[in-house]
Order: C-alpha cells, then structure tokens, then sequence
C-alpha cells in the first residue's frame, strides 16, 4: 500500500536504522557500565560498528541516502541533551564559578593553540611534512585552531551518567564549554579571514574591529537571551500550564529550547549553547518538574543518536599499522593527540579555589567531538590540510573524544568524600 | 563554527520548522479543544496553515528540500501513536468483537466501493467524464478503491483524545480498521494487476491464488507476530528490567514497535498495523506502567509532526470556486464524498450486537486520511487518474478526514449515560 521512490531513505529503512541505534547503543553502554565505564562510551563504540568501516549499517557518511535525517536528528539530539543538562544547572551556581571558568577557557584555548601550531612547525622542520614555507603558517594556525575546541556533549554526558552534575568542577567546566565556543567562533573568524587573504593574495581581513564584534554580539546574545528569558519565562510558562491540550507543556518548552538553539546558530554559535542556555532558563519556571520529567524519555530517544553518529565517523581503516601511509599519519596523530591533551589538561591547573579537584576539570575539557572534525572539514575544504594531515586531525579528535570518559571514571573514582565537591 | 551545504536542509531551518510544527499545532489544538472539537482537528488546521498552498513555512510538498525528513519523522509518529493506542488496548476485547469488526470492515469496504464505482460509471455517462470507454471500467475500480480506505490514525486521536478508547465502539473500530487495511491490501494488489494488465495489453494477472496468498500473509503475519509476541515479550522485557543503563527499557520497547512496524511494511502492510500489535504484545508485560509512562512525551513529540503533514498536504487553491475549471473539480469531489461518507457510515449498521452505538461505529470509519492519498497517488502515478480527477479523489478524502472529528465529537456529546458501553 505504499509505493516508494527507490533513491529516497524509505521508511524500512528507517526504521532498521532506528532500531540498530537502539539496540546496539544500549547493549554497548550497558557492557559499558558492568566495566565502570560511562554509558556513553559504549554509544560511541556502537556508532564505530555500526558506521562505515565496519558494519555500515547506518547512513553515517556524507552523500550516503539517509545522512541528512540522521544527521539533523543528532542535532537535534545534542541540542535536547544541553537543553536537559541547562534544566539541571542553576544559573547562580555558573556565575560563582564564572571567573574560574574563563581563566580554564583562556588557557585551555591558548595552549593547545600554541602546542599545535608549534607541532606543525617542528613536523615541517623534521620533513614529516612537506609544504610550502608561505603555506606552513597557515597551515599551522588552523591545526592549531582545531586543537582549540571542547565539546561539551561529551563530558557533560560522562557527569551525567555518573550523577556528578551538581559538583563545582561540573559547573566550571560547563560554565568553560560554553566560553569556549564563544572563542571557538573568534578563531573560527580570524582563520577563515587569513585564509580568505591567503588565497586572494591579499592583506588579512582580520582586524581588532572584527573580532571585538564577535566577541559582543556572542555575548551579547548569551545576556540578552538569559535575561530576558528570566524576565518573562515564568510568567509565560504561568500562562501555557492554563492550557489543557495533551502535550502543550512539553512542545512548547522544546520549542523554547529550538528557538534558543536556532537563535544561537544564527548569531554563529553552536545550537547547543543556546539549547543550554534555555535550559537554565527555564529551570526557574514554576512548571520545571515537568519539563523536566516530560523531556527525559525525549532525551532518551534522541541523545543516543548523536554519540552513535559521532562514533560512526570514525573510519578504523586508518589505525591498520600495516598500510604503510598509515604510519606517519598515525604518528603526527599521536603527538597532535598528546599535546591536544596536556595543553587542556594545563588548563585544569590555572584554578586557585580551594577543594576544586583541577584534575577533573582538566580531563573534562579533553574531547574535541563534533567541535573538532567541523574544523578539520573547514581546513580540507578550504585546501589547507591535504587528506593526510586532515586524518591524522580526526585521529587526534577522535582519540581526545574516546578518552576522556574512561579517565574522567579514572579521576572520580573513590573520590566522593574528598576532593570533590559535592552539593545538593 | 558550523559550514552547511546549501542544497541540505540545513540545522536552522530544521529547527524552525519544528518550532512552526509545535507551536501551530497546540495553539489549533487548544482553539479546538476550547470550543468542544478534538484536539486533533487543530492540528490538521494547523496543517493547513503552514502547507504549501497557505504559509508554504514547512517542508509539506515532494521535492521541497527537508521533505523526505518531515515524511519519515511523520511515519515515525503515527507508527508511535498506534503503539501508545495498542498498549492501552486489550487483545482480549478485541478479539471479542472481532466478528463484528469483521462484518464493519467488509460493509465498509465493499458498498464504497460500489458506490464509488458507480460514481465514476454516471459521471462518464452524464458527461461531467470524458473518459475512454475501455479505459472507463479500470478509472471506476481505481477510484472505488481509494474510497475504501480507513485511517485508523485520526479515529484513534479522535477517541484518545476524548479518552473513549476503552468503549466497545472503540474496539469495534480499531479492529476494523486493522482487518480494512488487510482488505486494502488485497485491493491494492487486485488493481495493480489490473493496471499492469491494461497497460500490455494482456490477461489480467490477478488469480484467486495470488489474492490468497496476500490474505495468507497478511492473516499469517499478524497471527504469528502476536503469538510469538505474547510467548517470549514477556519474559524479553522481564530480562531487559535487570538491565540498568538509562533509557534502555523505553528504546527497547520501541525498538520492538519499530520491528513490527518494519515487518508488516514488509509483508505489504501499513507499518502501523505492526505498531498496534506491538502495543498489544507488550500490554502483557510486567513493564507495561513504565513503558507507557515512557512512550507518552515521546508520542506528543512525533505525532503532531504526522497530523500536521496531513493537514499540509491540502491544496486549498482547488477550493476557489471563481477559477471555472474547480467548479468541476468540486462537484465531483462532493459526490464522491458523500458516497464515501454513506458508503461507511452505513457499515456501522450491521452491528446486532446490544448497547452499540452503530452511528458512532459508523463515523468512526469515514476518515480516508493518508490511506486514501496513497491510493489516489498510485492512480495518479499509472495515469489511471488525470489531474482533475486525481484533486477531487484528493479533496474527497481531505472532507472524510476533516469532518470526521467534529461528527464523531458530536455522536459522543451528551451520551455518556446511555447508548456508549464505557468501561473500566
């Protein structure tokens, strides 16, 4: 009863998809857990099997009929996950934190930035690469940038999972992940304008009036909509719990949530910043209970999605030692991949408060994730890495992003009565 | 921070349309609800609205860039709402009214047909058709075949939303509907072999064997899925209940909605009529409170997406009666649509059974919903139907489905003492 034209993703296999995703990652995060691991690691294991090097059993991979609505329902994923995590952060506890914070995000910028720079210079000094003198400095800049990006999904995620999202270390590396992106879209504007210039021949676009207008209109954004969210959030949502329609609550919060994300996007910023911001939001309507109850099996649903995917983009033919390629693309991606961790590690380092485990902090700002490889297609894009260099970047990310929740485990452990500061 | 390919329907954009979805639909829903109509006819207003031939703002129209997104999340939604429907549903009850539900089905199927045939034969005879005169046999058997669908989809909103799903009547109907679509299925596969036959010239290929064969697997199908279901969903789920990885019962459980739907697409039938068996398998487990808590947030998420696509797939400009060639359009339309309303309404009267409302039984099967655009599309398709015919079969089945609501509104009005058979 239901023709179907060949060359779109038909419903069947959608639905096979779907369930794959399912099943596969609540097998791996269970398997996960029974070996005091975060749930999340295994959902990412999941997405490796089932993503093209392996099984390729979901549309993981560009061009691949079905990737655009896998692709959008991660996204949409990500987004009601920060949106769910913002519902459980109180907007006084990140602002406490918020010097902290910028300094972890100041650092965990800067030296990443300088290791990766520096480590394409010293691969070029040592003939592991071979390009252009002209060329070497960009080049630089933007693996160097790509070293500079925290995804936030990941590691607020692993707290999740392990009931560790009312600690302070949560909070500053929440409070970091969202400052964090706001520089990311700073770099994001500088390297694009030098790469602009590069190409054109030209003198750099990039100019101090340029980037202090990121840096307002990304700030401005997060205050304005904070504010004004707070000013009439509550008496919207007073409003809304009049209405008797099933489902209004919850639709509408979402769509709260989507606004903010859509907002967040237009201005430049990842979705998830906004989605996170209407979450602390709305944490102070008098309808949170049930926001927060209604979007749980949400969440559910759509957060596996986005890990699985950010798993399947893994491609493991490339860690095969016995294609020779593969070998210097490996080593520039293990040492891009131990100076991506000691330069966010230091970060950790830089806070003074007492009864803050900087270790924790540290690790939690490791993963790269989605934030990473999206600068990494920017660089192959654009003909700034050659294939090489741009796997040997995704190694790198992927390996910071596979990391960090084991270790995170390894730095809470056994560590509820000190070091850690637990509240609520 | 985030490059889109331009030909892509892009994040942004997707959350727009979402936003638009949500919103639309609950604000309908509410102004329905506020004067005594179904929620669900908001929503397919809302629809209306939002559809190409008004705001054109969401993505209703094949072809349009997000489309093959919006379609998929749409059969996602109706297949989650026949899961939620099938989980509050009994199989024992109805099995129960399983005879009558036979006898609605097959009244209902074949005196619109009939009707819907003899329609066509009187249109070409008084000339308002210039059809062929070989042809005009097959125009009549396509045309009375799209008016022997039922959309379970709406009748079950409809119920749910005025909480009678638990009413004989109710029962009655979903079983109808459910045993209508195996009919469907037959009748599908009788006119294609009647279409393939016309078109070379040759025999028909339709043989007593095959249509057995289809009835034998559809039959078979659903039998087994149920006894097999009803034999391992149990102790399936009672194992999943010692698994503790968050999410996993309420993925698993529409996982196993997903696999039924998948199978009966499978076998040739709506992926719905899996969805409802899964929901009536999994009505016997022991987790049966958690997962319908669970499913709930997740099918107000969905099923506004289905009923908005359906509401946005109407071409209002066909209803301007100042553009001379609607004028036909709608008379034929009109037609059809009253020989489709009596044709179902009548069905309700073979009921013997005591205490059945039969008008409500009756109403309960006029929507023709996205079962009957399927089969207009199909005429379409194989130039059974040219333009003009195709918009009135299309605006006949757009009436059945919206009138449908209000009608069943008002059979249910002021009646709860007497006539409904309410229980539990």
């Amino acid at each position: 009863m239901h023709e179907e034209v060949l060359h779109h993703f038909t419903i069947d296999k959608f639905f096979l998809a779907l369930i794959l995703v399912f099943v596969f990652s609540k097998v791996f995060g269970e398997l996960a857990e029974r070996i005091k691991q975060p749930s999340v690691l295994g959902e990412l294991i999941a997405g490796v099997i089932l993503g093209g090097s392996v099984l390729a059993m979901i549309p993981s991979t560009q061009g691949v009929i079905g990737y655009d609505t896998f692709h959008l329902l991660a996204e949409v994923g990500v987004a009601i996950l920060l949106f769910e995590i913002g519902l459980e952060t109180d907007l006084k506890d990140l602002i406490k934190v918020g010097p902290t914070s910028t300094m972890v995000a100041i650092v965990g910028v800067v030296l990443p930035f300088v290791l990766g720079y520096g480590s394409i210079i010293a691969f070029q000094h040592f003939g592991l690469l071979n390009l252009e003198s002209s060329f070497a400095t960009l080049v630089a800049i933007t693996a160097g940038a790509t070293l500079t990006a925290t995804s936030v999904g990941i590691t607020a995620r692993v707290l999740s999972d392990m009931n560790r999202l009312q600690t302070n270390e949560s909070k500053i590396i929440l409070g970091a992940a969202v400052i964090d992106d706001i520089f990311g879209l700073i770099i994001l504007g500088v390297v694009s304008g030098l790469i602009d210039a590069f190409n054109s021949g030209s003198e750099s676009g990039v100019s101090l009036v340029n980037v202090s207008f990121i840096i307002l209109k990304a700030f401005g954004f997060l205050g304005i909509s904070i504010v004004i969210g707070n000013l009439i959030g509550s008496r919207l949502f007073d409003f809304f719990s009049k209405l008797k329609v099933r489902g209004l609550l919850l639709l509408f919060s979402i769509s709260f949530a989507f606004l903010y994300a859509y907002l967040s996007h237009i201005i430049g910023l990842a979705p998830i910043v906004g989605a996170f911001a209407a979450g602390l939001v709305l944490r102070k309507t008098n309808q949170f209970h049930i926001i927060e109850e209604g979007i749980k099996p949400v969440s559910d649903f759509f957060t596996p999605i986005f890990f699985v995917m950010i798993g399947a983009a893994v491609d493991i033919t490339v860690f095969n030692p016995f294609v020779s390629e593969n070998i210097l693309v490996l080593l520039i991606a293990l040492i891009l991949f131990v100076v991506a961790v000691i330069g966010k590690f230091a970060s950790g380092y830089v806070i003074f408060q007492k009864g803050i485990k900087k270790s924790v902090v540290g690790v939690g700002m490791i993963p790269r994730g989605e934030v990473g490889l999206i600068f990494a297609q920017l660089g192959l894009a654009y003909g700034i890495f050659d294939t090489k260099l741009f796997s040997a970047v995704t190694v790198m990310v992927m390996l910071t992003t596979f990391i960090a929740p084991p270790l995170l485990q390894i730095m809470f452990a056994g560590d509820d009565s000190e070091g850690i500061t637990q509240e609520t």
